[in-house]
């Protein structure tokens, strides 16, 4: 892996070669066609490529990946280009390839006795959630970029969602993996083995290293039975505080049942039902925040609705929720869930707002949510905190929407002072500037503060020891050497 | 990390500098005092050290840490001293230092909100369950070396156990971690939270690194609700296929209820039932195999009892099983696990043994069982195949029990092709060769073979990047860089 490359080629030369291993239909040159790989999703970055290459077989990615090591060729992965933090595009020097695994889209197959899936990275999220469900199992997990994001970007990034309190994030969902190593070699670790204590966890490692440290192209994923019986509940709170003691209420009955429990302001929730056309809120009155919980079980005589019933009146007896409704029908549940999952597009409709994908130790997210609400109160009198999200894994969603009257612009021309107002309070609880949506190359910046000093440097190290020549989607993760310990 | 160490110190002139920042309680030389460090428990490996520093804090770790580097003096980290693989136990050189936790043994605190547990290095995993079930929660790793294994040992080797099908292993249990890494800077992980997407799995990398990337020294660790209701049984069935089916039928109702399966063949159960006093069979008849499971759960009005009754029911009516009996009592219960439990003993009582500690995937289970029983026995005619142990995660201790009337020594002198007869069947099924025990100092030789080529090359450069002068338990984990890729 230290050998010096080969003189650099001819950018046609280069061309001609990724030609002759992935076939025409492998290569993308054309302006057109490669626009749409060298911008993000959310259009924060724009870069250009060299070329597009789309392998067919872990075979060819591999061979692709020597040839680009040996002409010192930075490559940049994509799937479903559903990035929140510009991880999959390439910079703007036009030197990268981006490589994308949409080609590789088997489903290998569905292991019934052993609840696992084997599966390429080019699958969409949706694709493999339905081929799991149409096999009589369930894969957990679920964003709402399911339907565009494929499982090597969904791995690559170790993404979460509503259910990961219950199942886990991706990376405890993957039992097997396959990638190409910086190299070019193939790390063949497709095994489905629930203990194996045979070195060091490179599966783990390379889940969520973002492409940085090699290129996922198979995984054997875990499934779980499906539930037979799911209650979806609505509860109005006086506060985070009730929220945390409601979930300490479920998780002391039973917390094998719980699979979601989500906190929306009262603020957020208002933005929901006066601006999404068809959402109600199902309850007397309106409340200073709310939970909508999930509970499910895949046993068939569970009793589910009874224990529901009866947590919640004992909830409600308590005085740690003023109020519950239970979604009585699909259509009911899927209601509810709409309320939580038009957060962001209220919060579009009503003005300009800044986002933080924020967590922290679960026990702090009232005191993050009561002291990042006043001090962003304060720093802009008016700013409509609008927190929400998994609050079972003390994830938030801490998005603030400007005051109403509010010019957008001027109001985004505080996303800085706002963004740092939240950060500093999220630190001082121990928390993470980037629960799911990873580092990428909008955050690098922030590693040397909050994951400096040993942790960054034994990452650097890593990073070194795998990728010397920094040709794995470089300036992702990682903050230039210059910066930072 | 890459400047030249300084000049060999003396002996004495290193030990008084160990004094200086240990105290002399912290530095013992006396070779008396030495001596059970340097032996593990099963006298597989008899090696020298320097000294045995006992630091009492992180920040004198470090320090010691340090020194080590700066003088080029290798370390072995111990915690209980219980490794099955000579983890633990220094070289033959007496150049090594071994490095005992056991004073870092404090319970910081147990978050009853969060359900987690701060706990340091050296505190056995027997007093973390203890604290935790006094907190009200329970700690659900478990392994039978509990008593005397430490908290660092059992993270460092990523433990497994009876219950890991349901609650994972360390690796899964350890939410925050700190460490000190091979430099001698601290990694300070001990973070708690659920999700956190920012940069690599460098927790998940320690753990299971058996001491040769960094020493841990405290950990966060998940707890659970206590289970409010257990049912064991004690299934006969006619072999592993009928075992497994009865897993898939235990999982299509409820798998969130299933806290142990334990296959046990009939050759080693009537080892147990005769040669342990008081172990009995409470069945009528023996049976060709059996399955010990454990059904829990932390709900109050579960109706445990109920579930376990109709599932055995059906089992029975479908012939998965020919018989069962369900723990009336904590006695009973205690009286099916003394059965399991025991096999090691009873084995060792019936004369000399080969123990095998492997992993297949769980669908394989059957075929592992019947084809290294078929190629053992052909292989010596009249061996005792007892395989027994964690069904539910695939993992099998394949120990094979001498012919009767067999001299050991001549039976212990086929060791190896025995153990290769049984390797070469996991192999072909795509298992592993340590599913439990780690690879210490027995089996790096094995890792060329099993885990060679991208994988080991990656677990290479990681070792040389974060510990580039091997001085972290070196000869541990990785074969020499002679051998293999």
């Amino acid at each position: 892996m230290t050998a010096s490359p080969s003189p650099a080629l001819a950018r046609h030369d280069l061309i001609a070669r990724f030609s002759e291993i992935l076939g025409p239909a492998g290569v993308l040159t054309d302006a057109t066609d490669i626009a749409p790989f060298c911008t993000d999703w959310r259009s924060l970055y724009h870069g250009r490529a060299l070329a597009v290459l789309r392998p067919a077989s872990t075979d060819e990615l591999a061979a692709i990946v020597r040839l680009c090591v040996a002409h010192d060729v930075p490559m940049v992965p994509q799937g479903g280009n559903t990035s929140m933090v510009g991880g999959a595009t390439p910079d703007d020097t036009g030197r990268e390839v981006v490589i994308c695994l949409s080609r590789m889209n088997r489903i290998r197959g569905i292991d019934p006795r052993d609840l696992t899936m084997e599966i390429e990275a080019g699958v969409t999220l949706k694709a493999a959630q339905d081929a799991a469900w149409e096999a009589g199992f369930m894969l957990p997990l679920s964003i709402s970029s399911e339907g565009s994001a494929q499982i090597g970007g969904v791995l690559a990034t170790n993404a979460g969602g509503n259910n990961t309190l219950r199942y886990g994030n991706a990376r405890e969902l993957t039992l097997g993996l396959e990638a190409v190593m910086p190299d070019g070699s193939v790390f063949n670790g497709l095994r489905r083995l629930r203990k194996d204590n045979t070195g060091y966890a490179l599966r783990q490692l390379l889940v969520g290293s973002e492409g940085t440290l090699g290129f996922i192209t198979t995984a054997i994923l875990q499934l779980h039975p499906q539930p037979r019986e799911i209650d979806a509940a609505l509860c109005a709170v006086e506060d985070a505080s009730a929220a945390l003691d409601l979930l300490g209420l479920l998780r002391s009955r039973d917390p094998s049942l719980l699979q979601a429990f989500e906190f929306m302001s009262g603020t957020g929730m208002e933005l929901v039902t006066d601006l999404i056309p068809g959402a109600g809120l199902p309850l007397e009155e309106t409340a200073p925040a709310y939970v909508l919980l999930e509970l499910a079980t895949p046993r068939p005589d569970a009793d589910l609705r009874e224990f529901t019933e009866s947590v919640l009146g004992e909830a409600l007896e308590e005085g740690i929720i003023t109020d519950a409704v239970i979604a009585e029908s699909e259509s009911q549940r899927a209601g509810l869930w709409k309320l939580r999952e038009e957060h962001a597009e209220a919060q579009r409709r009503a003005g300009a707002s800044v986002k933080n994908d924020v967590s922290v130790p679960v026990t702090h997210v009232p005191e993050l949510i009561t002291r990042a609400t006043s001090a962003c109160e304060a720093l802009i009198p008016g700013i409509r905190p609008a927190p929400f999200g998994h609050m079972g894994d003390g994830n938030i969603h801490f998005n603030l929407v400007q005051p109403e009257g509010m010019a957008p612009e001027a109001f985004l021309a505080r996303s800085h002072d706002i963004m740092d107002t939240v950060s500093a309070i999220v630190k001082e609880l121990d928390g993470s500037f980037s629960a799911e949506h990873g580092v990428g190359q909008l955050k690098p910046y922030m590693m040397p503060s909050w994951r400096g000093g040993a942790e960054l440097a034994a990452m650097r190290h890593i990073k070194t020891a795998l990728d010397p020549r920094n040709l794995m989607n470089p300036g992702k993760v990682l903050p230039p050497a210059t910066q930072g310990a």
